[in-house]
């Protein structure tokens, strides 16, 4: 059993929970909680870590037996854990790396794709991936400024969601936007400035939805690049929807769509 | 200016930051930000406190000559904000007092009512409440086991909707959801066990949505009392939605049949 502070595994645990950099560097992620971690594939799967108490709990002896793992002490557990109230079960795990090109290529789906430009909130950003892969999208692009979909606060959000929703980190976000148009995928912008409002166009074909920043919306750059914005109409004195709420709108609008045909 | 923490008036803000019993034995509640403070109305506002920095900046002072308010000194501002960075703007407000009844009588509105059964979530709960006055919901109801909605996340998240959407807090849900009933309002439950997917309803009369619990959903008393249930389509392995997210699918729905006619 590991107790010390200072064992390495337990500062690298540490280091991959607070910085993104270091997370990225060993092309990793970590996931905290009993489902999750029987969610995971063997394949992606790097080391598991548990709390002297969860390796006491009979429910999960049978789970355990076939696995190997390594025991801290609570409070040292306690200390690598992103929640508060921990459940005593964390694993790291292997990024999947994704492209544009993967993503639009595969011609068993239609496109339904989201590009996220600069979101800051990982809530946010998790249940847009939570619902992105309730409705069916096949693909999501994050500008490098968007906040890092490995953060614990964002996997916690996607319900697992974060395994089974292909995401790409882009390092020019105009020019994957360019790569989809010119795949005949049809780009939109949630937009103040749109003619149409969202229910009005048609999603059956290849589609991709561009989200703005919470606070500025989206920049000029990307917005031109949309062949067409939608506006989402709003009652009484609201400014705008929360950044979620509007993409699951336009993502469920699409789904709803296609479902019926 | 206020510059000890001793003082009455401050520990009677931190009291109001913390403690939703505090809160509802004084009828108030505190918004902070210049934003909010704003578009508060003389009626409802009780006091205004502001920090010695933002008393010197020239942009408001136009603003602030118009208005009684009490300087604290930085550090306790700091001290009794809410935010991690706050403006240097807060006000005591007072709340509305609505009831199902007046909720339901307003005729000149055709009925849009969410009823929240124990939601937890701050942010979950102050974006329902923005989204609510985005789609035209016409009250929200809400029981004694949701989060308090004069919490400070809670107003936050609502953007400033938290004046503008009446909330009825609830003694009795069930004789509460009997009310909609006898009234002609239908009432829909979100349910795995839906029959009919959400769009496939009509929501043009008098509509209202129960909203369960994040992680347990509906209790089965308050379920047992829907008119209808209806089913939120999901692909991949997601098991459910966001809570925001899925009122969101749901009020958009009917503003959106609304809109069509």
């Amino acid at each position: 059993m590991i107790n010390s502070n200072k064992n390495p595994q337990v500062k690298n645990l540490m280091l991959l929970q607070k910085k993104s950099k270091v997370r990225k560097e060993q092309g990793v992620f970590i996931v905290e909680g009993i489902k999750i971690v029987m969610e995971t594939s063997f394949e992606r799967l790097e080391k598991i870590y548990i709390s002297e108490s969860f390796s006491k709990i009979d429910e999960y002896r049978g789970f355990l037996e076939s696995l190997k793992y390594e025991i801290l002490s609570d409070s040292i557990f306690a200390t690598v854990a992103d929640t508060v109230t921990p459940q005593g079960i964390l694993a790291i795990v292997k990024r999947n790396i994704y492209s544009v090109e993967k993503i639009i290529t595969d011609k068993t789906k239609i496109a339904h794709i989201l590009v996220l430009e600069s979101l800051q909130d990982p809530g946010n950003v998790g249940t847009i991936i939570r619902t992105a892969e309730a409705a069916g999208v096949t693909g999501i692009i994050v500008n490098d400024e968007t906040v890092d979909i490995y953060n614990p606060k964002v996997i916690r959000s996607t319900m697992g969601a974060i395994y089974r929703v292909p995401i790409v980190y882009s390092d020019n976000l105009s020019d994957d936007i360019l790569k989809l148009k010119r795949e005949g995928i049809k780009v939109y912008a949630a937009h103040l400035k749109g003619e149409n409002a969202y229910y009005e166009e048609n999603y059956r074909q290849g589609t991709a939805f561009i989200i703005g920043n919470e606070g500025k919306g989206l920049s000029k750059e990307i917005a031109d690049l949309a062949d067409c914005y939608v506006k989402i109409p709003m009652c009484g004195e609201v400014e705008s929807l929360n950044a979620a709420v509007a993409s699951s709108l336009l993502m469920y609008e699409t789904m709803v769509q296609r479902l019926k045909g």
